[in-house]
């Protein structure tokens, strides 16, 4: 049985909409964590500071080692929480593609964790991105191949064509 | 020229991610007022009181006679608005069917206006309430065919299976 | 007896706290209407544009003429509410001073306004943008003094040492 | 040095403006978590559900088996991030008085703590809670002294004439 449900996508791939449906589908309460919940948790200094974590003009996103050494301390403290009984969705965006992933599996190793990858074609992305009135254009773009790059994934969804709760279903049926 | 957009559709239609393109892909600058800013506008004793906005637990919704001469007078705004030079999106939904299409038109009589219907099936929209992750679950169900009974439109738009961005375009190029 | 109340002070003053408690004590429902209603009311693509509304680094704002054409048709629209029977609160930053005041006094003209100054110790309100967690830092105290230089009020509330509901039941009791 | 603050403090006692100050003033970055954020990873069912958390008409709070299981793991991950360098402000409402704490303190054994108080003025909380307008009210009220039964601080700060920033600056030299 699934202990970790890791989604990886791009900015407005859809993720978010899918972890509140898989929480609303699957049987038990699942905890869920993200990039967005990290950063609420860090101190508002974190984001524009060199070492922290900086967004550029055109929606590329820059992160530094204080950001990083936080993030590790986090990661583990996600895997005593599943240790100790809870089920956790991370919903997160693999910058660094198949690096980022490799850096999660050592974070996770020893648990069973589901892979999955959310797409959505970048031009939909972009157009979602504007419906959603963010202040930071661009990031959908920039983001929507090369959070992919190398990675290995248990299940694809893609929200291109399909809604938020079936791709949610999709997952929760492979989820176990 | 068309000097106010009316957008009417059930809860968790997509009007909100139309409106944002619409304001996004129309060459000029564009307000948008709605039943949310509207409600934002009011006390917040108004939701939950007998003559003001009451919400039932299956996501019924039920306006009393405070609310309704606030929202008179607010739309008599609007209008003094558009006269003045401003261009207006409305977003709304007809929980009365004709009879808010027919409300509407009384104010807005003497202008442009460019009515259109956002349709979204009863059942996507039930899943896409799931995935926004509201607290009042049911009121996409309950709005999506009730609110379109009886309304005449210039363009109808459905998010079923298009993207909101591609809904504004449409709009956009309608409303010249 | 009035039929709006214009409440000015500079940004983290306390406005948005004492109009909900306004709101609350206020006998009858008035609608709240402000600078920050006003810019979610516009195109996203205002904010930062030459013409609309530009932030600079050290929290000073700079207004445009398509951001002040929209403004004047939005104002002309308050005032017909209020003669249509709504009463209003209106919640403002004269970035101008006494001119911004020039300008609602224009717009208003004919109705029993009560004028109220929002004030608040430069470095307290510094404090409270922290607190609040605000991106742009600088705004409380570049504007704790510049909005009031000028200005002629009826009324005028200090949130430095004095609760937010204390204002405001001051300035109800004028309101009459 | 202290690895952990905790903060205890009734609904609208000014926690969360302390937290914000908190990690401005404190010269590393520090993580924050808390009852809100446990909540938002959560499944939204959760709210209003038996064995969840339920919030009753006159802002009582009612905690369920579920919740009280996740609250565990995540309580035994937050130790995790700490021991691997994290440094955590903990914010919660000490519904259980002293009990509260014991769970605490078993939960954070062998970490250095500093436990501190937020005090505020029921009345004067009831007031912030209008001012915020929050849609639940009664929980400032109802938390504002029994959160604080039989509880041991290491040092007490009260909002109701104190700024969150001077509270935090008196915090911080006492965290080292």
């Amino acid at each position: 049985m699934t202990q970790v449900i890791v989604l990886n996508g791009g900015s407005s791939s859809g993720k978010s909409g899918i972890v509140r449906c898989l929480q609303a589908v699957l049987p038990d309460p699942w905890l869920t964590f993200g990039a967005d919940s990290l950063i609420e948790a860090m101190p508002a200094s974190m984001e524009g500071s060199p070492g922290g974590i900086e967004i550029t003009e055109d929606g590329g996103v820059v992160i530094g080692p204080k950001f990083r050494a936080l993030e590790r301390a986090w990661a583990e403290g996600l895997v005593t929480m599943v240790r100790a009984g809870a089920r956790i969705i991370v919903d997160d965006i693999f910058l660094g593609g198949a690096e980022s992933q490799q850096r999660w599996r050592q974070a996770l190793d020893g648990l069973r964790v589901l892979w999955v990858g959310v797409r959505c074609d970048a031009k939909i992305a972009a157009g979602r991105e504007t419906a959603r009135g963010d202040r930071v254009t661009g990031m959908a773009a920039a983001q929507a191949e090369v959070v992919h790059r190398g990675v290995v994934y248990d299940l694809e969804v893609d929200t291109t064509h399909t809604e938020s709760l079936e791709c949610a279903r999709a997952i929760a049926a492979r989820a176990g």
